[in-house]
């Protein structure tokens, strides 16, 4: 079965949880980008029209992440015809919730869905990454879980490099995105480049025990060990506008730790109750508005499924 | 209740797992060490007599691992009196599984059964801390172990900060010691100071993804992660003879994974069964034996209580 046109959605993602930078991530329940893919007679993939997205995104193919995603699906999969693509976006582009996966995890979801998801999801793995790649180089941090949800693993590029942890279930989270761009070329060139042997066993400490508390189903313990990281946000605090203010008023207000979401300048709050996830969300959108930076903030929670079809015809 | 005289036995341990090296620990059933304390008048602890070390661990109360790790342990209580310690060595020295650190616990645990067990065994991880530092600095990744036993993830050097995680049901070990000496400080002065921010992702993946096949009692898996030190056992491997040959000896024989224990020279191979645990054994035995090396091998299981009081009077 084959469809003239299919959409799907794929969320908004946090990568690193701080101490494990590069390797986890998890998927959010919102927000999230939207993809539409037509069929066209042409092969290839080429943008129709990109939506929300403020002008800023751009409509050429090669350098376009989901429309890059989208041609490498269709290569995937040995699609018969090409696709026309219609991105939504429900993302901040440079927010470090993961906009451009989101929209390349979109895209190949509808390719694959138009043709009448002739691969496995997992299968999919390597044309997001040839997505993302675009923006950010190969990363699989936010692709992995706007793909497959849940909090992910990534120890290489291949699907069976990818492993999912279990989500704890009283895992509340609390956002914010500062209403200021931090690129992510940027955020990436203030890092050390050589480490001492010491921050490294320090920091395989700390993901090790992250893990454990992850399994432990520890949200408290959780939220501490994310915030072990004594390598990178050291280095990247200064470009996070009142990083350490949005931590104490997350902690006064409940949440067990706060780290930079992917490469900020959002910020994500780790709770164990929603209420307090959502007065958290209050308690960093109010030191972000009465500076006059604004921001948006959100309560969510983990994104178990992750990206999704949401209509076929 | 207390006695003139209690033994003690702390197993043998092997420390790192690969990828988790300072972090990561394991207790053996066996070998392990006993120390007897017997009380005496004067404070402080005094060596009486020290068997099967082959005439090489010092009398020296500042310079013997069990008779500091006593001294602070009998600090740690507030005892009334002192101790004479006789040590019954069932490891070797230098040998990479723990000796050092199985003399101080069996050390803290005599004194503490001694005067009626006053603290918990959590209780006494500092004073075997005080041993173990006496011979290679303040390390908890083979103290630990033998003190609590299983295996443990340590991000500190305080009780609360020493995690147990689960011991796979399926886990044996496979175990050699080659009759050459590795002394720790020679293993520590060949790993590199500083690392490539590359290295540490790569390190941070695998340990973290350790913990998860350790937590998903996938011991092919837990092998396969504990081999993917790109940093301490390229460093240290020159040290190790036949490490090569011992890994594929290992491997045909149905191991899932070989690493270096602790500083080496002694190699820990991960096995699911015991019969092929015990087979591995003898397929490095041969390894060492049949190039006039010589060595110890033999199979064995985590041990999951640690260190034990075996008699009081």
């Amino acid at each position: 079965m084959s469809f003239t046109k299919a959409a799907a959605f794929a969320p908004a993602t946090v990568a690193n949880l701080g101490v494990g930078f590069d390797v986890l991530g998890l998927a959010l329940n919102e927000p999230g980008d939207i993809v539409i893919a037509e069929r066209r007679d042409t092969p290839g993939a080429a943008v129709r029209l990109i939506e929300n997205d403020g002008g800023i995104l751009p409509y050429e193919a090669k350098k376009n992440t989901a429309c890059v995603a989208a041609e490498s699906a269709l290569r995937l999969i040995g699609a018969p015809s090409g696709v026309w693509l219609t991105i939504q976006k429900g993302l901040p582009s440079a927010s470090g919730l993961g906009s451009s996966a989101a929209s390349a995890v979109a895209a190949a979801v509808a390719v694959n869905a138009l043709f009448g998801e002739p691969v496995e999801r997992e299968a999919l793995l390597p044309a997001c990454l040839d997505g993302e790649a675009v923006a950010s180089g190969y990363h699989p941090d936010n692709v992995a879980p706007a793909l497959l949800g849940g909090i992910t693993l990534a120890t290489g590029l291949t699907p069976a490099q990818i492993h999912r942890v279990p989500v704890p279930e009283r895992l509340h989270l609390a956002l914010v995105t500062p209403n200021i761009a931090v690129p992510t070329a940027e955020a990436r060139a203030v890092l050390p480049k050589l480490l001492p042997l010491k921050a490294m066993v320090t920091q395989t400490a700390s993901v090790a025990y992250l893990i454990h508390t992850i399994y432990s189903a520890d949200v408290a313990a959780m939220g501490q060990a994310m915030e072990r990281d004594g390598i990178i946000e050291p280095a990247r605090a200064h470009l996070m506008p009142l990083l350490d203010e949005a931590r104490v008023a997350a902690k006064t207000n409940g949440a067990h730790g706060l780290v930079i979401s992917g490469a900020g300048p959002s910020l994500c709050a780790v709770c164990d109750d929603g209420d307090i996830a959502a007065q958290v969300a209050e308690a960093l959108r109010h030191i972000y508005d009465s500076t006059g930076i604004g921001c948006k903030a959100f309560a969510t929670r983990v994104n178990e499924a992750g990206a999704r079809v949401v209509a076929t015809e």
